[in-house]
């Protein structure tokens, strides 16, 4: 076997090593057996532990969201740094490794953070009992790439869509719809492989706790294909009009003309995280005759842009969406950098009398607490 | 509006820099932002320019199966290195930095190869008249992700189903279908995500010359979750009859209860590349009954083991095969590892006289070459 196995490597070598291509690296002998570096390796005792070859680094660092700061891994004689860390909870932690100040994904780990601006690994730390983001032995929806031509911008664009266990659109059920919009940086896959959205709904709907749904994820971010094509200079991360405009105009139709949908405001909801969440105020707020469901998380706002919107008419008055909106919610981490704005956005409403929930919980600027809110604002919409 | 980007940026200093969460790193900041580092970047010549920011290191390659051989980036004061290259031809080419003998994917870049066993990212350098490889303005299948409970080895696993355009279960057309397998150590998005099967079939299926089809994704590496379940002790790579039952006793049943298609041997393909290229032949020739397309991309196997099979009758023997298949065929790179291999093969089946396409092209073990070998090889199916 041993002669099949060189073969296999040394055209597994051209692919691995690209231009290498009649050499078998060292590396890739390691990565291509158990014997070599195993990372993210779960422990029994729910600890991780994080392995990264790096033989001529001089310092290597963990930077993992289940720690408070970074730390210092340790090189053993073949040039393997590693450390054993354990969480306070289970949960799905993105990580990177940080080789003499550069930050990158773990190169042994495939489950990687769908992300514009940073490379991040995600380790799975399960618990005990399964928890709503994990996927379990219930009846599974899907999660589909599609591609719509966007007129506006001139190009085809992709995004996510879900639809839920059973959806058959031979059949005349028809669905509510869920708008669910990305961070900033992010891109429309981050929802589905870091939020989990498709094992939270699968979940939620087999305990009867959420109607069945289904949620559509666009791309928010049209600029690196605008830049590409000469429509746009540079990134232009304010422009919810952007949006919204793409969104309202171009996504939903196309969602309607496709799916066996429910198309009215009582079955449309919208919700976001970070720069999602102001695009989903924008969206929500300047359209509640299209959605009576409206979720920010955690949104990048300023404290008081919203008692200025709501006094100079920019979206509609008090009234209107206290008398169309089924839920308003907004959330935020207290250790997120970004709570302010959002108890400023608590008390703006509060003042206008406008109802709503506001959620303010343990944790920071963080994708376990995006799950946390996905899930506890599911049960709640189309109901 | 300084202040908000502040915010924001504090809020994402704490997802992308994970621990250090208010303090914003200086690359940080360098990645949220045009001025930032822009890697890769194609130029109007054609030609790629790479940036890797790593002030640290004493050496950075360029590690491009565009080249030859890796290639020296050269540093500038503010520690970014650079490099920029032109391919001989349009192509999407994988790629990755290898920062003091570490090779990482491309930090700034989304664009990520789905593999177990490295990290590389992907260059798109179009042509000036669109690839079939490109997404163009033609109809639009979908790439859908699954989730199907194994009974075999009992949990549930992921695959990605492509679904021609115009695909409606509501609709009494059924569908033949092609099972596609990955590479050793590759996932069951890499012919989503790198092999772009699905604009691939688009653009073939637009231009009437290749048949609407559903395209199945298996997912043929079941070890990472068998050992995590202590059903394995370690990836046995040459098993392939794990692979061939896992396809035909339960992905193929699932995919035939849940799509609209056409479930007999003359309406069923099977395809593969490199290690799911051995398991395509041990799949295709092993079941002639089930599958009348076979097609092995550079497939994994010895030069001389097909002799024996066929002489031994582990598979089907010569007259079956040449009276149920409808294509038999065996593409390889003449500067492939492998290709001897496949040269073997092809003079076994002219020995025992059959009937086959036999392909030896230009170029090494690549998805280059997968992309090509694909669109050939579906404009021959199911006709």
């Amino acid at each position: 076997m041993k002669k099949i196995f060189a073969a296999i490597l040394v055209a597994l070598a051209c692919v691995c090593a690209s231009a290498q291509q009649y050499t078998i690296p060292r590396e890739t002998m390691a990565r291509m057996f158990p014997a070599g570096v195993v990372s993210p390796q779960i422990n029994a005792d729910g600890s991780v532990t994080f392995r990264c070859q790096a033989p001529n680094a001089t310092q290597v660092m963990l930077s993992c969201q289940m720690l408070d700061r970074n730390a210092p891994m340790e090189k053993d004689e073949a040039g393997v740094w590693s450390i054993t860390v354990k969480p306070k909870s289970p949960d799905i932690y993105p990580y990177c490794f940080v080789i003499d100040g550069t930050q990158i994904a773990d190169p042994n780990n495939p489950d990687i953070f769908p992300n514009e601006g940073f490379k991040n690994s995600l380790v799975d730390v399960r618990g005990s009992v399964p928890s709503m983001q994990d996927i379990q032995d219930v009846p599974h929806g899907k999660v589909s790439y599609r591609y719509y031509t966007s007129k506006r911008l001139g190009f085809d664009r992709p995004m996510c869509v879900y639809t839920p266990p059973g959806y058959n659109p031979a059949e005349a059920t028809k669905y509510p719809v869920l708008y669910l919009i990305h961070g900033m940086t992010d891109t429309y896959e981050t929802w589905f492989k870091v939020g989990k959205m498709n094992n939270i709904l699968d979940n939620l709907i087999a305990q009867g706790q959420a109607e069945p749904m289904i949620v559509v994820m666009p791309y928010a971010n049209p600029y690196p294909e605008m830049i590409l094509r000469g429509l746009a200079q540079a990134y232009d991360a304010m422009n919810t009009e952007i949006v919204v405009r793409e969104i309202v105009d171009e996504v939903m139709p196309y969602i309607e003309a496709n799916y066996n949908v429910q198309a009215d405001a009582d079955h449309r909801a919208v919700a976001g995280f970070s720069l999602g969440g102001r695009q989903t105020l924008a969206t929500g707020l300047g359209n509640p005759d299209k959605f009576h469901y409206v979720c920010a998380f955690a949104p990048a706002i300023f404290s008081n842009e919203w008692v200025t919107n709501f006094d100079n008419g920019t979206y509609s008055d008090p009234d209107s969406i206290n008398s169309n909106l089924k839920l308003l919610w907004v959330s935020c981490g207290i250790d997120d950098g970004l709570v302010t704005a959002s108890r400023g956005l608590d008390t703006a409403l509060n003042d206008k009398k406008i109802r709503h929930q506001a959620y303010f919980c343990q944790g920071a600027h963080t994708w376990m607490n995006c799950r946390d809110w996905l899930e506890l604002t599911a049960k709640m919409l189309f109901k």
